[in-house]
């Protein structure tokens, strides 16, 4: 019998949710880039079709000289990833892990084993809870738990570094394409009215090189970063509310530590 | 009764405090800049509303782009601490930390409940002290107070992270405003007499993103990452006091321990 | 007696396999700069032999400094290594390490000895097996292939390091022959038309630094750092796999360990 | 009673001796491109006062950006200790501190306390000493001195890091004075004659910035850092001979203890 | 009475044997560079011995700032250290150091007493053996030639940081250095015809600048890094086997640990 006063586990399932701020900085930035183009009143054309696919055909096969099929397939899910993302806001997971603390420390850990249709809505959750039922000590779900999330850091920045080696590629593929247009203008300098028009389109692929390169490329590498540290932070929260109730602390301790760990605006006070 | 050689416990509150050379020094590099620009004798315009609005703009963009809404609407605040800092001199804290230790000493560890009110005054403070009053261990102390250390100081260091990041951004938006205005000038050479202010307002982007860049975000960044290794070193201090005080430790040794983490001219000699 | 659900262990050999994306990057990359080439209508030539021959062989000369003649000898082999890799998928590896646990734990670890053929298929898991036959115990093995592996991965990251060096060289070889024609060219500005394809020629060597720089050199020393954190990983299961036979700890437990250092889509289930 | 074959202990105090090397370094650097300019049979003028003052000032202000006015003030100390600092020469220390092992090995560490006089003399040896009279423990003068040590290597990087961070302001002042010249003489092209003098002078910045960053600022940033290494090993010496004396250890295994510290050049025999 | 199949210990003393590599490097990259000036068919002089001891002079003094006296007269032994190294096969020193601990194992470690002359040729093996003759215990071994090895890499990263420093500063001396010509030159354009032979002549310092830091220092302190990692190894393999004779274990575990830290065609089978 559940009485009044306890605890009911609520797990809100991670919504995934586009980073908008992401996506309308790029388009934001490629306006403001348009918008100074158009302002210029000049009839020059900033659209040479190869010169963008010098550079950004060049970027993607010298970028994939690094890598192998297999993670050049992958690229797509990683910009997806950088585009939006699972978010768990960290004091409604903390609260929830200290729901699941509480009916843990009153009813036993038996009492998980129940709750597997509510702790089936976050897979993280699920799976951290999970070793607890299988009578996995603290010692050992530290190890596993403490394991995945080196590996996922490190995946996680395995998978940026595409991005970023794409990012240093790319203004590198701009120079060479500017490289080709001055080496063939010089080369033939006989008409001199045709030396500006040249020298402006041979600065075109460096035009398109900084722009993938700094504005779209590198920042987009440098969310996944963030990202990545994100979900590292709230997989520490789980495994800790798992190794605390493996290890049947008291959840205040366990409260402490997932706020130590929290910034302030979102650490919760569970018990007055 | 409290005897005459009590120590007294006076908790200074932490000061909000702007930093003057910090915004002397963008105030005065800026005006340096005016003056030399006031000294060419020359009738060039350094005013182009549209090349400072794209690289203002095109940093604040393509900067948002590697962050989260929430990130960006914290820049503000950011930017405030990096221009006004809460100060607590470090020899002063010491003293406040001796004064507390050694009256736990003497009138044991509940002492400290009866002393709330000042110590109130300053929450970093508080909060270590009602740990010890809590009944926490030495370890546990360490543990919380360290983990929120180390939480702090990579929370710091991601907002530098943002500051950081703009720096090298506006240089790169100064380019490539600079890279628009010379293809538009090299499109049309007719008028040979047009090329000359065509150029300089091409180059004044890459001027605005210099001085954004390097004049002005980048030492920003660098405040940031300085502010945040005094408040965590303050933090220590406070935190190795609590141990100190849970363990029941002597004061003279936590003098020797605090002594150790300060520099030598503002160490304290609390003991004669 | 072999019982029919007794795991019947088949060691798959590592496949040496050209890793396509990688020589298909550096072909498709410098066919896309010989098309910029092409597409520029010009009769401006891009191959000039001495141009070429001094970023080439200035940079193997210029990087052998760093290095014995054993290093720059092997440095074939380092290419080869770049281009053509050992694969072992983790899954299989995963399920093969579980076979060889599973048959330990049920028949004794002398089994080992009578499935020596089957494990000489991959000398890795026979090298770390044969430790296990030895009578190695499980802290001796952490330590000896533990040390194997930090050997191996600084050995990979040295020779890394001299196509990373290659790779800084040779754009400062294009520069340097890039100064050299520019002097020549200043020194004698008597025939106006010939100042055009002089400065074409001088930046030849820049544009052949670059390429080698920026498209091969730089890539293939990512690809080397990329390939040995692969290989490193496998060692990683291989080694924890020998640990835990050694120990003759629950195969489930191994299954655990070994899943959490996979990425979520190689992870295997090997009990039901 | 002292007899004969005692070890008297000489304690030298270190001796305060500028880095003529140092400060050679500078006058030399300074001279040889002031020789440079007179070579050049030019009337050009390299003395520009409105171009040295933004280079010098700019510099200086934009760096206080990221410090406090503490800090800035102090910044006069921290070039004069990078002009010279305290000597004290490894082998004579070790030789030092063996002397006041073998000592205290021999009489016993009460010694110590009528040595006063003498240890005095290096405040360094001193307060190490002191510890050991106080009765503290190895352990405890490991965790102090140690500590003690750590932050004065976190000071001196600090130190470092503003006429690192100056030295790489200063290019960009120089460039942003540049780009600014540039500015005016490109908007007003009406008298060719003037040309060249206006570019000459716009580079001038960027040559004081190049001088001032790349001659002056950075290789004395580089000298802080080293002299930290060389007083951080001098001061690991005395703690592990003040933890030695404390345990009670035979002075020969300090002496060994000592010598795995030392360069092989450093190292003494002290027992035969 | 030694036994026909006893080891008969043979130490090879280390040969010092120069780099033929490195020597032929920098000869033959500087042959290349004169040999594309041969082949430009221009009567242009690149040789001008102000600006060669500009950036020569300029770089040593500028170096010299950021260390002592003792450490810039130490130079040439540094440099004769990049060219010529004590050669100590790995193989071979595996072996000499399983015959020691196979005879120390066979007849106690106090024959190692009576081998002291054979001992005695290469010093390295020396000392580590007279350590575990004079008695210390592995772990004492293990702290003092650990430390040993640990300040080694730190005074050879330090001699490799002269020539890095150097390898800096040469291009900042060139940079310099042409804008003293450009400078001059831009200050009286009266004669056109002078223009290009300036330019030209400026242009020697960035040239001189280039080849001295990116083809000769540069590759120099890389050298020295890594021979500091090899002798760095070959240390590390004297100290285990002094901690392993010390420790008075198997020889076949100390065949095992020798092994894991060689690379795979070095490695030695011993017991067969």
């Amino acid at each position: 019998m559940t009485q009044g006063n306890d605890p009911v586990l609520r797990v809100r399932p991670p919504r995934s949710q586009p980073d908008l701020f992401t996506i309308l900085g790029i388009v934001l930035s490629l306006s403001l880039v348009a918008g100074a183009i158009a302002m210029g009143n000049s009839n020059a054309s900033f659209l040479d079709i190869p010169s963008i696919l010098i550079v950004i055909l060049g970027t993607i096969t010298a970028t994939s000289i690094s890598y192998t099929g297999e993670e050049i397939r992958n690229v797509w899910g990683i910009l997806a990833s950088a585009l939006a993302r699972r978010v768990r806001k960290p004091s409604v997971m903390a609260r929830q892990l200290m729901d699941i603390a509480a009916l843990a420390r009153k009813k036993g850990t038996l009492i998980l084993s129940s709750l597997d249709g509510e702790l089936r809505r976050d897979p993280l959750i699920h799976r951290a809870m999970q070793m607890v039922i299988d009578g996995y000590t603290g010692d050992d779900i530290d190890r596993v738990l403490g394991q995945e999330i080196d590996s996922l850091v490190e995946r996680h920045r395995r998978s940026a570094s595409i991005l970023r080696r794409a990012s240093e590629i790319a203004p590198a593929m701009g120079l060479i394409g500017t490289l080709v247009g001055l080496v063939q203008m010089l080369s033939s300098l006989d008409d001199p009215s045709s030396i500006g028009p040249a020298m402006a389109l041979a600065l075109l692929t460096t035009f398109y090189g900084a722009i993938m390169g700094m504005v779209i490329l590198g920042p987009l590498a440098g969310k996944l970063e963030r990202n990545s540290n994100d979900e590292a932070m709230i997989r520490v929260l789980i495994m800790n509310a798992a190794i605390s109730i493996a290890r049947q602390e008291n959840p205040r301790r366990l409260e402490m530590i997932i706020n130590s760990e929290l910034p302030p605006d979102e650490r919760i006070k569970y018990f007055d």
